[in-house]
């Protein structure tokens, strides 16, 4: 018999995120039978869309990890293996086998498992399919990334680095602004803390902003959105500045029509499950540039199961670099 | 000697636009030299994009106008033939020539030349490429319309009509709203200044909403949108609830996130100049639905060159039906 333990949502989320939203509970599980497998967690993701499901109160918390397969009656899932999926976050589970694109994960060669959650899993692919597939960015074009410290929006800018662009990254922490400039190769980095956002993007995209990868909303984004070019495209990924927001009728579109139509610009918003079919392609073309040195990485890896709420916590206030992980 | 009369802006718009935002000048024009002729307006187009032109004090205003022409030197443009182009709020005008999609009015057959302004112009072509090559509505889906008792709002709800969609119109004027169920086809339509458009809309549209051609912007549209379907699109045609804004600085991005990420919106501004190289592709199409009696029209006509700051005024309220035009 084994007990699992899992996050249950034990009061909705409103303003920011405590650990009074969730609890631990612990669950007994039944033996496996014929065409099960059962698995333990190793690493969990924390990720801000996790927050934006908004489940019920008594549910699992949402999120992908990657565990390894410990008892197994499904012979695709044999012991010893590891599987990428959206357990949600809670120690052990039992499974009759996954949908694509979850799975055993990949062969990274002598990479980290922990990557399956971050540069060569979901973050990885939302941030290849959600800029290459809606931005579009041309090499000499000029690209903005909003949250750019996150593990998305650090991602896509090296993407655009290696396309030929262009870079900005707004972010709220000079520290993570020296990493992304130095060590990433961002052109530019604006801390909307300190800035006049709309001044310094003025000075360092003198010829206006083509693709703007948006992870936060609000009026950063109207700011970005102010200084597109003609035929400006705008890849919506997430709305960090709304999650928090109390009530999801809050739904609000003023204008900026102005801009917007004479510009004749293009918003769209996006889920990285459109791509499910095409996964494996996104997963590869990382993992290469990995290997190859072009798209650099880094993890927040926050130890232990019972601070999975902490990490989620962290993240929101940003004291993450890179993917924010919890290791069980 | 030939006095041409033309309305130049006297002080900026802010808030309503009034007659003492204009002013009639006289201008004697010289005689016309080799490569040019003279034509005089019959018919000058009032809209509501020519306020955010925003043009300099001293400038003409804006606007297309249907001119005869009355002595040539310029073989292409003969005495007596009309053309289409935009010359502005004036009665007479020297050109060397005109670019396309500007030139002599096509044949229209018995109908009206007014219609060079409306239905088989500059109107009909926003709302027909607006309409197919951004919002792309297939059979049986809703389309919503803003601005569905204008020229261009009711026309989109035609075309969506001829496709086989359910169309819905909101608009502010009960007659107009009669006009466009009973007349012209429309499945309902919501009066914005009565209603409780959120409600009406879940009412007549119980399986969601798929396209949204958006003449109005501000809460209108935040509402509709927050309606959309997976995969939704959204055509951004006109922003007239913003156009009086007093700057067009205040821009704004609030919130939409919620929907917009999850159900993948897409929302792109357009100018209809984009597809000045199909140009008389939209007019001959929308001249056949006409001659079929598929697409009907109306046309307000305000009589008097002087009266144009009237009907520019007019239009704002809302007091036209179909295609506001001045008969000079």
């Amino acid at each position: 018999m084994v007990t699992a333990k899992k996050f249950i949502l034990k009061k909705k989320f409103s303003g920011a995120a405590s650990p009074s939203n969730v609890e631990i509970v612990e669950e007994e599980l039944p033996p496996i039978k014929d065409g099960e497998f059962l698995t333990e967690a190793v690493y969990i993701s924390v990720d801000p869309y996790q927050r934006a499901y908004n489940q019920e109160v008594g549910q699992v918390m949402a999120g992908i990890q990657v565990a390894k397969i410990i008892e197994s009656k499904l012979e695709s899932y044999p012991v010893g293996k590891y599987v990428v999926t959206h357990f949600g976050w809670r120690t052990h589970t039992i499974s009759e086998g996954l949908t694509a694109p979850w799975g055993i994960v990949l062969d990274f060669g002598n990479l980290p498992l922990s990557l399956a959650l971050g540069v060569l899993g979901m973050t990885g692919n939302t941030a290849y399919f959600g800029l290459m597939e809606i931005c579009k960015p041309q090499k000499g074009e000029t690209v903005v990334v909003s949250g750019a410290g996150g593990a998305v929006g650090s991602h896509v800018g090296q993407i655009a680095k290696i396309i030929g662009c262009k870079v900005i990254g707004i972010l709220g922490d000079d520290e993570k602004g020296k990493y992304i400039t130095e060590e990433l190769g961002f052109d530019h980095y604006i801390n909307y803390k300190k800035a006049n956002i709309k001044e310094e993007l003025t000075t360092y995209a003198p010829d206006g902003i083509d693709c703007y990868f948006d992870n936060v909303g609000g009026d950063i984004s109207a700011t970005v959105i102010s200084l597109m070019n003609k035929f400006g495209r705008i890849s919506v990924c997430g709305s960090i500045s709304s999650y928090t927001l109390d009530t999801y009728d809050m739904l609000k579109f003023t204008p900026i029509a102005a801009i917007f139509i004479g510009n004749e610009l293009r918003m769209e918003g996006f889920m990285v499950t459109r791509w499910f079919d095409r996964w494996n392609e996104g997963i590869e073309q990382n993992l290469k540039w990995v290997k190859e040195g072009k798209l650099k990485y880094r993890e927040t890896i926050t130890e232990g199961f019972e601070n999975t709420i902490q990490a989620f916590m962290d993240m929101y206030e940003g004291k993450n670099t890179g993917k924010a992980i919890v290791k069980i």
